[in-house]
């Protein structure tokens, strides 16, 4: 099976200097693979140089005149930058041309125009955007991280009918652990919405576990494989998470640079800390899905650096492989018609 | 200066086993502390031995003929547990025999009695729970966390204002750094609340810093000393970063426990290992503040071992030294005062 994703170039904080090299470590890995590489046609041809030639079957370059920049406002990007590398990396995802689109770039834009081309699943009142995090357990996925600031009850259990296709498809679990982020495990804890959407999970089909606390994202006493919160608590629990892994990883190595006798103990111990880095390594767990649209579309970190980026290409080829859009798109119409019905 | 501090010695998961040693190592340490031992007298002075007499005059007990279950509802605690070690040691706080109490007890039930007993500050709508993070520029003081799920504007900017000066008080900081817990630092990201606080924090005397995102709480790029943020968030955000914490000492541990080399690599890092370890122990950053009340209340983890316990009731002492209620209550007054007649 041949499947074609496309790239846009010149998105994130490096543009093609990353991107590039990432796509041409895809096609490496991936020999059915197809890439349409979308950005300046003058400066992809020559980062690509002889690569044109070696992968000339499964890479092609589709020329964007615009960049969407980074803090570019949305609403703005949408209406001015009609042809940028974004924008037109989407197109071809709607045009059929391309299976799933990746960027860096900026996410508003990037999910503004995402909503604006490819439209949403009817039924679906707002995308949601899922990651992935390492986990004692494995690893735990989580949405909303982002998009959506105020949640309904039933926007968080839309997120969850998503999220459970979603890693039912791509972990091929049969009944993923669905889980709502609260304060507390007790059933008289949380806000309103959580509260209610708590109701329509308990009467769902979906595996729904009942509340879980932060801890559960890394380090819950039971495994959970798919984590519902709003996009607020969403991104402040990852941000969270990101900056304590940072504190550590700094006194760590403070620790270990403090004189002459930690230094040495810390080249005897560096292998077993690479190993137990690479481990946790963010740039393994890169990529961030928009789930609710009628296309695949994959959001790397805007830092993402080569390593990154290649995670982030190769999980919208994961999901293309798996088909997860159909099989959203039929779940939601599914559990649609069964609550319409009830 | 001589002061007392009331301990709730059979709340929290072990009781008396940690509270009463923990209570202990206080007294050596701080040669005018006071403290009232508040639970079962038989137990007590069972476990205290000789200590009644080595402490006579720092060191009393208060005998309670009941315990606060830590799984018990707050309404019932309230209602049938007016003997209970956590409602007398509060009592003692009402009626000027102590200066601060501390607790391991139950959150909910804690902060329902306090509030019943002690009374709110008049201005202030609701109480907060503050706490204290490691972070790469030394700590972090982070409020609500988890006393409010819904939080207005208001409450928001209130929890700033008392916030600050338990900042003040502690550190000695002339002007904390104040930042609002958001999901971006543009004035464009966030709910209707975030913004609407933020409006309320510009106008303030406070040194308010904007927008500070989930990283900022242990490894932000500038130091922010007071960060504000609903109950939900905040108690989402702190149980992330416990569980990102866990997670990476289970791995590190993992890591060197493979096999012979890593294992002896393990025992040469050690020590190395131990420094860094020591720097982040949570122990050394146990205990809540309750604000808002016209008394102080401590509320230890209740999980918390000797060393724990041992932190939250030095840093009620802390809190009593710096007369932290008076100084909250009086800013409280003017803030109103100013806001008032603005």
């Amino acid at each position: 099976m041949s499947l074609t994703i496309s790239i846009d170039t010149m998105g994130g904080d490096f543009g093609p200097q990353v991107t590039v090299p990432a796509s041409l470590a895809c096609l490496k890995n991936n020999p059915t693979l197809k890439l349409v590489l979308v950005g300046d046609e003058a400066i992809l041809t020559q980062q690509l140089g002889q690569n044109l030639t070696a992968f000339q079957d499964r890479l092609s370059i589709q020329h964007a005149s615009q960049t969407v920049e980074m803090h570019e406002s949305p609403s703005k990007a949408l209406k001015n930058k009609k042809d940028s590398s974004m924008r037109v990396a989407i197109n071809l995802v709607h045009e059929g041309r391309a299976d799933a689109c990746v960027s860096a770039g900026n996410t508003g834009a990037l999910m503004a125009t995402a909503r604006f081309v490819l439209k949403m699943i009817p039924g679906i009142d707002r995308p949601g955007i899922i990651s992935t995090l390492p986990s004692i357990h494995g690893h735990t996925h989580v949405l909303d991280l982002g998009a959506n600031v105020d949640c309904t009850e039933e926007h968080l259990f839309q997120f969850a009918v998503m999220g459970n296709e979603l890693v039912k498809a791509i972990e091929n679990i049969e009944n993923p652990k669905v889980g709502l982020l609260n304060v507390g495990e007790e059933e008289v804890k949380g806000n309103e919405q959580v509260k209610a959407a708590a109701k329509l999970l308990e009467n769902s089909s979906l595996n729904y576990i009942g509340y879980v606390e932060g801890n559960s994202l890394n380090a819950g006493s039971v495994k959970v494989d798919l984590v519902v919160c709003d996009g607020f608590v969403g991104n402040v629990a990852l941000k969270s998470i990101e900056g304590a892994a940072k504190m550590i990883g700094t006194l760590l190595k403070e620790a270990f640079a403090k004189n002459i006798f930690t230094k040495v103990a810390g080249l005897i111990a560096y292998p077993v800390l690479k190993s137990f880095k690479d481990r946790i390594d963010p740039r393994l767990y890169n990529g961030a899905s928009f789930l609710g649209l009628k296309g695949l579309v994959i959001k790397s970190h805007g830092g993402a650096d080569s390593l990154a980026f290649q995670t982030a290409i190769e999980l919208a080829i994961c999901e293309v492989k798996h088909d997860v859009i159909r099989k959203i798109s039929e779940q939601v119409e599914q559990s649609l018609s069964v609550r319409k019905s009830a």
